[in-house]
């Protein structure tokens, strides 16, 4: 049931969705009331301001009928932009980030190319499934299942598998270079930044004679004595933080029926003292959230205050400050004592990257932090599949019809049938998806990592191996046959690569349809950013009083790695996977990887807000999972081979893997260190040249409070407000 | 066949061919022309030294009988020498190693008497292999195989197991934390050594403005200006060290002509000048060796002249030494330039440690070279399997007697079936085995390691990988059944644990077999030094004139880690799998591990040289090899579980590797990282005492010429023989 018509169906309702969601995205960022949820970063950057003081039709709605005719000049404006300003105007974690998707079109155009102009002829001309009517081709007719078990046209196969090796090898060497180099620019050219200076110091001993502080003090001053400048501890604020955000909520309601009270002058509006307002006592709202949100206020200075003098706030971590760029390299990189759980010192996040919750976990803590979270992802892994071996099912429209007959007639309507067939799988997958990031990310946190690239960097792991798990795997060996995964176990390991060879090759259209639904429908549906825009509006409406409000009301989001590397990764996966087997499915990858550039680009210029600077810290991440990919191809390739009979050809890959590997590892020596650590040459360098040209700077004044917790940082702009 | 009488003959013949050694050892040791091959080690440090100046009998035979009543005193001086003294004696990594067996005994002693005291007893009444005679009792009667399927008994092993890792993972964590604490002290203790000022650095690139050692001197002033003391660039001395080698072989020549001329005054011994002197002219041989001396000399001479003055001789390797310990630890410790494969700083050696011929291995070559070596590896695991296979086969005599019927009449007799059945597969495999470290030290030297120590810890790890599948997997699934190691990769995994399980179960006497052989008759040979002894008294004869020959005749030996290491690992492999399968196994494991302290206690202290002191980096790989023998005691058990269908209680195994592996993790991080780096705390605190105690002290003077290849540094010493 892979006929090309199911496919047009499914194309031809995926092309539709996602040319509703760019006509309905002209559409609205056209109007100005819309502005701010579609170009942020502008206003965020203070080019743009809303000139909303005089409310009239034209400030909400666009009437100049002319511009909607250049709907789609958005994607001239987004590649508009040079690399170099987007670096400057988005980061350089932004750039890179789009660099993934030039690497995509890179190994993915020449690949389709050699595809179509190699492999599908041989294919198409292979014989072995019989001709059909042309209305009911089968796309296995321009798949390696077209060609005859022990046919010497398998041979062409072998061959294209190592040219296309060969050619996603040299093409993730090219890029890693140019990260690289990009990342060691973009270090030469930033002159100063306050974490070329500062070490995170964490599991601190106590001591009996000292307070926390002058430990952290004389330790440095004894181990570092040319070198040590200063230091701060970093204070427990968590329930600071809890408390602002409850002041914000407070603030919210209060707001909200102030606006209320004056769109309605008469009235005074009402509410319970009850939770969510539901029960209890009637009281006057605006009344009582003023002394709620003054009580509150009043509390938040006391915690303040007790954060900041009571010893027992302080944690056992601290940002160690050196008086050069060289000291502090050579801190970050060595060990300080004989027991190595104390005294740990790594490079210090840039101030925006800290994620602070986890800056206090003991050692042995995180050692069975990480392990349950282990078995917990394993866990995750596998029980998830259950749900998506149901969903996958429900392809099989015979098996439906066997159970419940009665929808028999609905089932065998030709249109509902490709519906089903084509849409329904993909969509039930796509949706079990979106709870997925936010538990992953959560199990991050729990594992204790202390930067937020980190922890993006770690959920954007384990949401591909879920990936490849679950989707990939899970879809090769449930679609097939519902039972072929309880076999797997069963089978004896040297019929595995035929088991997956043949699991592969049956669920191509499957993967064009997830790739129409979760590439092109799903990334339109990014750029269309329905979410933010309602709850913008509805902020909107009842809760913004000032500029300053709008602003607040925003919400931008961010470029989301945990979610979207493991996305371009699992479309490296099928794209390469498919490369050999079923060169039909690269156009539609050319066109995912293409579109998102896209979008990307534009969102990355419109929208995000960068939440932190790693300088493209996840390129190595990302560079290893291609590899796994690469990999996981051979053994497919390998698998269909073995299982088409090619006694003589498919030993010939048995030298690839070896290959990838030895290349990996190589390219792993040769670049991730700039990733990772930061060479005393260029440090010492930096510091002879600041001596040289600002002989008075004083990285003491520089550094100052850099590195407080947000929840201690806003103190001084919010003091008038809370003694207000 | 697994009879206990069978065990009988074999352990008999191995006890006696121990006691024969032990009794020749005594003999042999007591004759003063011996006393160079058993005290080696007092003659090269002085306290000894030989009375061959009358040649009377008793300089040769010991005549007085009754020192030979206490042949067996040599146990006793082994233990007395308190470990202290024991270090300062023979190094600390002797006394590291000594310890290796001290765990086995904490390990195994309890094992036994746990293992004696439950499971035993309800092994012995399991009743599942019918009652016997007396005399043809099966050890299978002790086994868990005695005990029926689905039996509740089997929880008993379930609890055991946990028991033994508890009290395993206990052991190993005590003697971890020991062994630190010993190399803490030593650091501590040691108040100086030449390796704690410099760093070696390798891949140095070339400038074209300036010669290699001016480059590195600029590079070490710019980047670390405060510390840099001075550098000692690597030549390449390998010819001159082959020059010296051959010089050495004619010398022995002349010797032994001249002294076959002093002998038979009258004669004139003549050679021929071609290969080994079978061919070529006929020349005097004292006349010809002498000359060739003499010419070869000259040529040395050259040869070092031009390897000093050559700058083509200098490699772009150097040993860069600090003005103190903190700036020796930091330039090890970091990265020096942003191009990860140049400028690549590690601890230096000790200067004895060095393996001078690997230094200049360009970066990319050591990758494949570490790759090839791997293949090779991989191959010679896998291929060795078959002579072994081979040989094992023989230990199912029905096999043997069907194909060769002729031999029936043999084999059938009960004695040459004992024989055979006991003795012959241990020695074969032994014999194999032989040959194998020298193999597998050539790879290790391939793989480009830089130290004599952690060459030895290399090949380990391989010999360790090697006697597993060999070894253990090699006689599990062949002995039973001859062709069930082709049928693994057939079989689903499922079914694996089970297959092993069996395997395991059925090969219980063929390991107490080994452990007779190997562990018993094998650490006997070792103490008699059969080979030094011959190889001692053919020098002693035809080579030696003065004393200093004596000396150089002597050939000690040292530990030889990469045998010994794998040994031991493999004992705690067999004696863990064993300890619930068949606690009858464990006394033969402990009498291994008692006994081997005690011989190489003597041999530590008597014979062996230390080659270097590398202050026990080799416990990390113990450690980690003992927690991989625990992992797969858990498997086994889990498969005998799961082939006694014992369906409750196997599941409860589960978590046992998750628990052994985190422990695992937890040693890893607490305590490697003493044995890997050189905290900047201690560095520091020997850095100000230094300062303070001996204010004048130079460094400069004490690490000159400190390291230089063998070959460049025996010039002074030789000089005047070079020239007389």
């Amino acid at each position: 049931s892979s006929k090309l018509p199911d496919l047009g169906v499914a194309a031809g309702i995926n092309l539709l969705s996602a040319f509703i969601f760019l006509v309905a995205f002209a559409v609205l960022r056209f109007q100005p009331v819309n502005d701010r949820v579609y170009y942020p970063k502008w206003y965020n950057k203070g080019v743009r301001t809303s000139k909303t003081a005089r409310r009239s039709l034209s400030s909400i709605v666009n009437l100049n009928w002319r511009v909607y005719l250049h709907f789609l000049n958005w994607t001239r404006e987004a590649l508009h932009m040079p690399e170099s300003e987007l670096i400057e105007h988005a980061g350089l974690d932004s750039a890179i980030f789009l660099r993934a998707y030039i690497l995509g079109l890179k190994i993915f155009v020449p690949l389709m190319i050699m595809g179509c102009l190699v492999l599908i002829p041989i294919n198409a001309t292979g014989g072995s499934i019989k001709s059909q009517k042309f209305g009911e081709v089968d796309i296995g007719l321009l798949a390696i299942s077209n060609v005859f078990d022990k046919s010497r046209r398998l041979w062409a196969h072998v061959v294209m598998i190592y040219v296309f090796t060969a050619w996603v090898c040299g093409m993730l060497y090219i890029e890693y270079k140019n990260v690289m180099l990009m990342r060691l620019n973009f270090h030469d050219a930033v002159d100063r930044r306050p974490e070329q200076y500062t070490v995170l110091v964490k599991n601190i001993p106590s001591d009996p004679d000292e307070p926390l502080t002058l430990h952290v003090e004389h330790f440095f001053r004894v181990n570092h004595p040319d070198y040590y400048l200063s230091h701060q501890m970093v204070r427990n604020a968590n329930k600071l933080a809890k408390l602002l955000k409850r002041l914000e909520s407070l603030e919210n309601w209060k707001i909200y029926y102030k606006n209320k009270q004056e769109r309605e002058p008469g009235t005074q509006p009402r509410t319970k003292t009850g939770f969510l307002g539901l029960w209890g006592e009637h009281v006057d709202a605006v009344q009582w959230y003023t002394s709620a949100v003054e009580q509150l206020r009043r509390e938040i200075l006391k915690e303040r205050e007790r954060v900041m003098d009571d010893p027992k706030a302080v944690l056992p971590v601290a940002f160690v400050s050196f008086k050069g760029r060289w000291g502090a390299a050579v801190a970050a990189q060595t060990q300080q004592t004989k027991n190595p759980t104390i005294w740990l010192t790594e490079w210090a996040p840039e101030p925006s990257d800290v994620y602070w919750p986890n800056l206090a976990i003991p050692f042995v803590e995180l050692t069975i932090r990480k392990l349950l979270m282990r078995i917990v992802l394993f866990f995750l892994v596998f029980f998830f599949i259950i749900p998506v071996t149901f969903v996958q099912s429900l392809a099989s429209l015979d098996q439906i019809s066997e159970k419940l007959p009665f929808l028999k007639p609905i089932v065998n309507t030709a249109f509902i049938s490709s519906l089903i067939q084509g849409y329904l799988p993909g969509l039930a997958l796509k949706l079990f998806l979106a709870f997925l990031p936010r538990i992953l990310m959560l199990m991050s946190k729990i594992e204790g990592y202390t930067s937020l690239s980190s922890l993006e960097r770690t959920a954007a792991a384990k949401y591909f191996i879920f990936l490849v798990v679950t989707v990939f795997f899970g879809s090769i060996f449930t679609g097939a046959a519902y039972t072929q995964l309880n076999a797997i176990i069963k089978e004896p390991p040297t019929k595995l690569p035929t088991l997956i060879g043949n699991g592969v090759g049956y669920k191509a259209l499957f993967f064009i349809t997830f790739i129409m639904i979760d590439g092109w429908a799903g990334i339109a549906a990014e750029i269309l950013r329905l979410k933010p825009l309602i709850i913008y509006h509805l902020k909107n409406t009842f809760l913004v009083k000032t500029e300053k409000d709008r602003d607040k009301a925003m919400d931008p989001g961010s470029i989301g790695l945990n979610e979207n590397l493991p996305q371009i990764e699992f479309y490296f996966l099928v794209g390469l996977v498919y490369s050999v087997i079923a060169p039909v499915l690269i156009p539609f990858i050319v066109v995912f990887f293409a579109f998102a550039y896209l979008v990307y680009r534009h969102q990355i210029i419109n929208v995000y807000v960068q939440e932190y600077e790693s300088a493209g810290a996840f390129w190595p991440h990302l560079h290893g999972r291609v590899i796994a990919c690469v990999i996981l191809q051979q053994i497919c390739v390998f698998g269909i081979l073995l299982s088409k009979k090619a006694t003589k050809a498919s030993p010939m890959l048995i030298l690839l893997p070896v290959f990838t590997i030895t290349f990996h590892l190589y390219c792993k020596n040769r670049f991730e260190p700039a990733f990772r650590k930061y060479p005393l040459e260029e440090a010492m360098a930096k510091d002879t040249r600041e001596r040289a040209m600002e002989p008075n700077f004083s990285v003491k004044n520089y550094l100052q409070a850099t590195y407080l917790p947000p929840a201690l940082q806003i103190e001084e702009e919010d003091e008038e407000n809370v003694i207000s």
